[in-house]
């Protein structure tokens, strides 16, 4: 046995060398980048060679025909045609547009790369992703009061005073590129530059403020937003990893946003569990019942799918807003989807940054309308009636808006209850010029929103199973969390079970 | 390397189709099924043409000996023998007692496939499932005053009067559908028919009220319980899924049942996690050792087991409470499991519809006597034996019901401070003609039994590691909880701490 | 294609069986056990069948060269060396040192096998793991009077008394070798001896108490401690099982712990989510970029680990302080590692058990310097710079650092206002005399630090994502217990808001 798996691996070590030879050709700067970091980083130096960028130069990747060109961009400079994606390909581009380009053995060279580097062999994909509201995630959290105001309730270091006040200090930097920031994105920052001793001897290199972070809106050091790295792992940059649900599951595993935890409880879910072994996740175009017999998070979301007829059946989109008529989570009401990724203009009709108000009217000058709702409902459906017929679509469909309204009308209660605490004085809230967020109590109304009412929607949307609509944060806890808040509010009011 | 995968593909490809081509015959009405749907659902028609029911006729499949026999039925209808079983055999099945039949392109066809359908090749299976605690969950939920105030107390839409009241808007069908009933299954019904505008011209369909619906208790068109697909996901109802426990994950994830969890946290769990892609999950008989090396959900308490002398260690049987003394979860105590699995009658000694009274004692009648449980415990334990020997599995075995008996004493201790709690007034339950769940203080109460014992219990039945049985909602939280309990009553009988 | 398989699989029995019997050479003894245990426990022998033990002789394993050299004992008696290491060599070592050896059909038995016994041949690992925190992690909890305290808080019986008062009844054996020391180890004991009617007649076993276990700090029968089957998974003691991190999920799962869970959610463990299949996990050495492209829990805490250049970049060591500056969990605050395994003489400024005071300073005089804490860093670094380079790695450890501090503040913070809590006689504590841990304020306080500041600690050493750091246990909830803490005591001393 051991022979046959010797003999195996022999053939193949062999096969592989032998193809690859053949088709990469290395630039003289990535041949002269690998002679030193296939040592220092061989483990991203290894992932690279398992790309697709590794295998093939630009020249020959552009004359490709059909699903197989994987290049978007129409032209791209004679420089880098005839060489493959290498390190130098990448970490060189645009010149001095990025901050923190140093020189570096002769090289002028970046660390991180942007969705405007990979753009230049991939411009529909960064065309879209700048439209995406992912791209716009550090500004859209970071330039929102309101949000702020949360932001700094949760994260803020606690100090107890002598006099029993309960302070807070600010988190820094640090502590929010590691939390909202990991996905959200930090803003990059060059503050200076330092030597260091490196095996290769003394070296400079630049100090960049909010590295390392892959968040899916980081302002890049070329004024780019987003990261493809993000979901394209570095170094293998594979679409196979972007597709299976464990890359969304690092910024949507919950409990705010609980999308990979409802999808793996789902059929669909219980489907990828069970079967992906015989799935092709490389396969473009991704063909369904011949590549995968249930979705993943990009079937719905990004990919391009066609059927087993060789139509196509959906468009690739890295605006995913395109699939997307509703905005599910991270606020107090479920809402159209914003019209634009770049939120800082949404107001309220008290002026407030929210995209509804306190009582669930939507700011519908910045939403889509109703009949872009439809058109982007019709297009999701387009790939659930690949394995479902149309009772059970729109079956299916029905419950989600159903489920819309009556989690609002559950957060509109819970918001009501939140407004006359604050009428009451027994908390302080925006009249007061207070931050809404900062109380024990204000707390319990935050679960039933930003938890309870967005885990219960998510289960709602994807089928997600019962357990996540009911006891894994969904209308038991909700439920429960209502009432705790109404029970705070009776013994405070001093109110009695009687007049209750 | 690519030459030698692609060699590899073709000709598996070729013998594929080959021996394809030899076992299946699809019936004309099937093949006409195919003409279209093959376009318009192409994701369930690569899963079906997967399945066993693709490759095989009937007649072939009927003269298989021993464990190659998959058919349990002793007569099939001639008219079913020659060809495959395809969408027409059972879509047609069984005439007109179906409620959703409806014409459709010459053809009489439902749209729900219900246990009776699949009975008509697999005879046992849909006889042992009708006797199957879980055939039942549907009226055995909803038939239940009791469980009904539960379901309501959840999800029902809490609204905010004027007055300060907190009053709920009872569900509708869609949301209890995608939640209790996502599991429990609904009650299908066809309300009328529509005509759509297909991609095949103008169709008319049945309206049918509660689908899309796999839950385990679905009441079905035909009067039948049980949804098959809920484990042999459709369309290829592969033994396969059935065997991995990410298929029971999809009703038995937690926190009320959190079988999947404490399952994936064992020792159990984890040679699966780690070895599972060794094992062989489609072998019938499935033999231990051989196929597997450390059971799933379904070699304890469904599959048929072999050891490796070809000895039956045990038979399979849909009616899982073949192997199960106790009732674990759902209830405020663990109990010796129900008789019959109707549960309508059930009735404690002071005529409440639950198995046990509210200090604990079990309603003796409507439940298996201690020589039954023995029986059962006793056959579950042969499976044990074939990995463990008798004093590991004593020792196992012994700690389960010590953690019955404890965790049944806190569940009371939780109980009788509710009842005084009730008795003071604070609260309003069963004795003043009030739900007994929907207040704050009820549902902390209610997180007790039905989170925290019962997470503590699993953790003990399928030794599940420390973090089920502590932090993960364990005996950490419920100690938490009745705490949180009694420092509620506490200061609301302004009872200071000397006292306490 | 079933031809295809069925003649692949006639090949590989015939060329396993033919290297099987050309390496494996059992003893008499073995050979004896095998022709009962291979009906009795079929799924034991075929795991042992697969292992490396049941594949080559001990005197063959001696002199292989190199990592191929997995034996560490320089010598081993002579009487093992022409064997396979099967169920007697293991399970009649060590003559009469085990408490539980009995006579069984002539042999001298021993039921539970002990690193002592593991270390005859793997003397190395053995000396490292008996100085490893593990190892020592039955007496490092039993042992410690205020931990002892914090365990009968949560695992005691709750009793309500007639007088309303709410009293606890010890935990018995059975259920804390199913909680904490399902993990940390229980202490084994043989109690006496039973006759048992077996299938081949009756026989006599000695009656272990504590057994069945499992947990890292076992006290074994031989006085030894530890159980090296619970990573090294009975009966292959796979190294694959251990490098991949479902092993280390059995204890280390949460929400005290949550180091899986925040590796699941971290691009390290999206990697080996989406890519592992690719991966040899059996490989010696192990090799990062050919072996594996992102680090497991056993890379980064034990492995040995090669570069593809052949270069070691780190010893393996099952001494697993010997790559932590920092002990992150399971008290109030983080702080150096401790010296030495055995935590039984540490004590704080005021002579309680604790590692620091209740102001957060360190018992430093217990506690490794910063000197050996950078020490430990750079060991660990050296790992990280594999695929990432040094800016990246430090502003990664940086922000490690800052975590540890700001989680520190946050836990003083909550700890200060228990202290007034108990000062002001609303809760009683140690200077009372009494158990700190269990009442309803004192469990939201523990909450604070065993489940919040833990969480967030692992969020940030394992980049783990944004959700554990914030809503999933992170700053969120440690944000909201200290606001409920707050709102606890400020309801109780009769503040108003206006003073708070």
């Amino acid at each position: 046995m051991r022979w046959i798996a010797a003999m195996a691996v022999i053939f193949c070590t062999v096969m592989c060398c032998f193809s690859k030879t053949e088709a990469a050709v290395l630039s003289e700067a990535t041949q002269e980048c690998l002679d030193c970091h296939n040592v220092f980083h061989p483990g991203i130096v290894a992932d690279w060679e398992k790309s697709r960028h590794a295998q093939t130069t630009v020249k020959d990747a552009m004359v490709k025909k059909g699903s197989d060109l994987r290049i978007s961009s129409k032209t791209i400079s004679d420089a880098l045609l005839p060489s493959s994606v290498g390190c130098a390909e990448c970490h060189t581009l645009n010149g001095q547009s990025h901050e923190d380009t140093f020189e570096h053995n002769g090289y002028d060279i970046h660390v991180v790369v942007s969705p405007k580097d990979c753009g230049v062999c991939h411009a529909t994909e960064d065309g879209q992703y700048a439209e995406n509201l992912m791209s716009h995630a550090h500004g859209n959290l970071t330039g929102n009061k309101l949000y702020q105001d949360l932001q700094r309730s949760i994260l803020g270091v606690p100090v107890l005073q002598d006099d029993d006040k309960l302070t807070y200090r600010p988190e820094n930097d640090m502590t929010s590129a590691e939390s909202c920031l990991y996905c959200h994105g930090t803003r990059l920052k060059v503050t200076g530059s330092e030597v260091r001793d490196t095996d290769a001897g003394e070296l400079s290199f630049p100090i960049i403020k909010g590295w390392p972070n892959q968040g899916v809106g980081r302002i890049n050091l070329d004024g780019s937003r987003g990261a493809c790295s993000a979901c394209h792992t570095r170094h293998q940059f594979s679409i196979e990893m972007a597709r299976k649900p464990h890359t969304c599951k690092e910024c949507h595993t919950g409990p705010d946003v609980p999308a990979y935890k409802v999808y793996a409880a789902s059929k669909h879910g219980t489907i990828y569990a069970t079967k992906k072994d015989n799935w092709d996740f490389k396969a473009v175009p991704w063909t369904v019942g011949k590549d995968f017999t249930a979705p993943t998070c990009a079937t719905c979301h990004i990919s391009l799918v066609n059927n087993t007829d060789g139509d196509r059946i959906i468009e690739r989109s890295h605006r995913m807003n395109d699939r997307l008529p509703w905005r599910l989570f991270g606020l107090v009401y479920a809402h159209p989807h914003p019209l634009r990724p770049d939120l800082a203009d949404i107001r309220n009709s008290s002026g407030i940054p929210l995209p509804t108000d306190f009582d669930g009217t939507p700011a519908a000058t910045y939403l889509i309308d109703s009949k872009e709702q439809a058109k982007r409902t019709h297009t999701f459906q387009q790939l659930c009636r690949n394995c479902h017929d149309a009772s059970w679509v729109n079956g299916h469909w029905e419950r989600v808006e159903n489920t819309i309204q009556c989690t609002n009308e559950a957060t509109k209660a819970a918001t009501q209850l939140m407004q006359r605490i604050w009428q009451s004085g027994l908390a302080s809230g925006l009249s007061q010029q207070k931050n809404p967020f900062d109380e024990a109590i204000e707390k319990k109304w935050c679960d039933v929103w930003l938890i309870q009412a967005n885990t219960i929607r998510f289960s709602s949307a994807m089928a997600g199973g019962g357990d996540y609509h009911v006891f894994a944060n969904g209308y038991y806890s909700l439920s429960k969390g209502i009432q705790e808040m109404k029970d705070w509010y009776d013994l405070r009011t001093t109110r009695t079970k009687g007049t209750k």
